[in-house]
């Protein structure tokens, strides 16, 4: 079964410039031995010096794409077109191979890597993630997006299966507030699997779950 | 809806004795300013120094608790008695109100609190986690155990819903293998949700899919 998922709004990036000069990103580069530049923005660990930044909010969060892309990536039976939109408006498509590391250090790594790099491996033929140069509206040409919103219209969730492979589900991959405008509008329609806001990996895992149940015995 | 849930044989334990003085357990300790005693052991960084270990395979994998917590302690409608069982036979009880740190780093911290003085937070008149004096024959005075295999009984994960609060379920938080004979002569039913082999979050997922579709609008 195929279903097609764009992240959005991943709070995933590297340390902005505005704060690379912060002594708590400073102290954190230099204990793993990277240049403050290099390594991924998180809240855990930046949570002072991002105060300052906009859209705080939503930034900072490399922990929520983890943990969407663990359900993704490991069901034997559904695969797609997988893609994360980055709260800077990077596309980043997935390859359905990838398995991501499920350590969260070692997945801290291979995003900055992939951040600084545009690539992951850099040393083979198959990639298994790359920074496209795509835009969201680039993207929309190709599929129709259908968001997850808590304000969204009724939906159950095996209903998201049948969609087709010109529909791409847009999954919010920030902790709480509400898509931007620009997404909203770009979308085709706006579903909700339950009357409570849920976390990124618990829709997944919905959607998922019904999608297994439709084929039978999973 | 309650749902009993205790995971089995969980990889998460203070770096054993035996491989307290090696360069990579020490080196691992000092960069995060703690006792190796006192750091929880983890394959990813202590890959080496655990080779000569019992049991490898089971150990070191506190990602696995991490993630399943995640998953047990956001769902808004299921509640229930959670447990996890370690690889060393410790019972640990959590307080279904407990929110698990979402990031990794926290976590582990936390659970190398929880290991050292046997709960959390020390400070609080309510306790999140506890390492209890029980033994698992203590615990299955109370329940009935039911594990989930994919050796195991073909059912469909709604059923398992529908158990009762006699039953608990218990999953394995291992990444691969079998449960130990111990644990398999006392359980009363060993049961199956996929021919699939399947992570243990991804188990926890589905079984908590299934229930919030019999409660309807979830």
């Amino acid at each position: 079964m195929n279903i097609n998922i764009i992240l959005l709004e991943a709070g995933i990036e590297l340390v902005p410039k505005e704060i690379v000069n912060h002594p708590s990103v400073v102290k954190n580069a230099k204990r793993r031995k990277k240049k403050p530049e290099d390594t991924l923005l998180d809240i855990s660990l930046h949570y002072h010096a991002m105060k300052k930044l906009e859209n705080v909010h939503k930034r900072g969060r490399p922990d929520i794409v983890h943990q969407a892309l663990l359900i993704m990536l490991t069901d034997p039976m559904i695969k797609g077109d997988f893609y994360i939109h980055t709260i800077e408006s990077k596309i980043i498509r997935i390859n359905p191979k990838m398995r991501p590391p499920k350590n969260y250090l070692r997945f801290v790594g291979l995003m900055e890597q992939l951040l600084k790099y545009g690539k992951v491996p850099l040393d083979s033929n198959e990639t298994l993630m790359e920074v496209t140069n795509l835009t969201l509206e680039d993207l929309m040409t190709k599929y129709n997006l259908a968001l997850l919103s808590e304000k969204g219209e009724k939906i159950a969730p095996e209903e998201l299966c049948r969609l087709g492979d010109n529909w791409i589900l847009g999954i919010g991959a920030f902790p709480h507030g509400d898509f931007s405008e620009k997404i909203q509008k770009i979308s085709k329609k706006i579903y909700s699997i339950s009357k409570f806001p849920l976390e990124t990996q618990q829709v997944i895992c919905r959607i998922f779950s019904a999608c297994n149940q439709i084929l039978g015995w999973p």
